[in-house]
């Protein structure tokens, strides 16, 4: 790291961010991410994910944060480095694009998308269906996809799509809207009931349906 | 992605890779990696992860590999891009670093080693005894170092490690270096001879001791 070749300073740094969220449909919640479609060439009026050139002096997790609020107006729940993608033709010119991924938390959704400086060339998207984008960013949001459902599968990642306390009911919707398919209600309920890490409040969610136990995942 | 600022030129990008294999010492193999004596500033003489400047004409897999050859003359068994790096202030001048981790077979080892290219300004390191090294390479190593011991616990990531035959003896023997203690043998036999992927073959490993049955995991 003495010195770069003259021929360095034809690579660019980009950071984008693939971030989830649930999403109210008729059926009930989707999973969706937001898309921002483009005002400048390549791919003018394509739509892309949010994201933007690192800046010399940021460090790459608040340049995730900062191209995501610019482009999005969105604060992430939750948010990690997925992978960098660097393929030589991914771009007309050398482009790099260090990816992260985030959540956020469905009671927040709609109070970030409603403040006034939202911007309007964002939509929201179904993960099924995601309309073809710029650049590699379809292969981007595939793998970062890919990472939600593995990860949903061992992890408290779940929870980082919810408030803090839940019911039962609602944590399982989260894992049926991230793995795309129906699970066992009765099953659902005894693997997380024996979980160490979820613990069930004195609160109880009470509406058109009988009472239900509010839970909160334990502190890290 | 229409253009850079024109500060981007200021960002450059390296590619480094973390490299275990398994080495023979009088107490059993252990789990080491090579380092490299830096020839230059910053940091001249101290010790570093093999790596060097991304070129604008290749893909990132193909940097990892290549700098890692240029640099130890080692070509892995397993290579996987692991995080990238790129705190402000982790050089003397902004540089982000993809980050690579990397297998090498026991078997190979040697003969690559042996090799009449190899640099003489390269030496391999217990992972229990790295030295301090240049920029945030200390952190980068322990970081793959816990992925590897992560991903040894839920795939068959140890048979990178092996060659394409090996008791069960040897496969005990690999997670024990990895995961830095002793595991119960006849516990360990118990959980491998489940599994559905590594299978019995009709070869013995025949030596000093009785002879022991070799096994393979069944193609990806």
């Amino acid at each position: 790291m003495s010195g770069p070749t003259g021929e360095q300073d034809a690579i660019r740094v980009a950071v984008s961010t693939v971030i989830f969220s649930l999403r109210g449909a008729p059926e009930g919640d989707r999973l969706m991410l937001p898309l921002v479609r483009r005002t400048r060439e390549p791919h003018l009026g394509a739509w892309a994910l949010p994201g933007g050139w690192l800046d010399p002096a940021e460090n790459l997790d608040a340049a995730a944060s900062r191209t995501l609020a610019e482009t999005t107006a969105l604060k992430p729940s939750y948010l990690e480095q997925l992978y960098t993608f660097g393929d030589v033709d991914r771009a007309p010119t050398r482009a790099i694009s260090i990816v992260y991924w985030a959540l956020l938390r469905s009671d927040l959704v709609d109070a970030q998308r409603s403040a006034r400086d939202a911007p309007e060339n964002v939509e929201w998207f179904d993960v099924d269906e995601i309309p073809p984008l710029a650049f590699d960013h379809n292969l981007i949001a595939e793998y970062a996809l890919d990472r939600l459902r593995n990860k949903v599968a061992y992890s408290r990642i779940a929870a980082g799509l919810l408030p803090d306390e839940f019911t039962l009911t609602e944590l399982r919707e989260v894992y049926e809207a991230v793995l795309g398919r129906r699970l066992d209600p009765s099953n659902f309920r005894r693997l997380l009931e024996g979980s160490d890490e979820l613990v069930p409040t004195e609160s109880f969610r009470t509406g058109n349906h009988r009472p239900a136990r509010l839970y909160r995942y334990i502190a890290d």
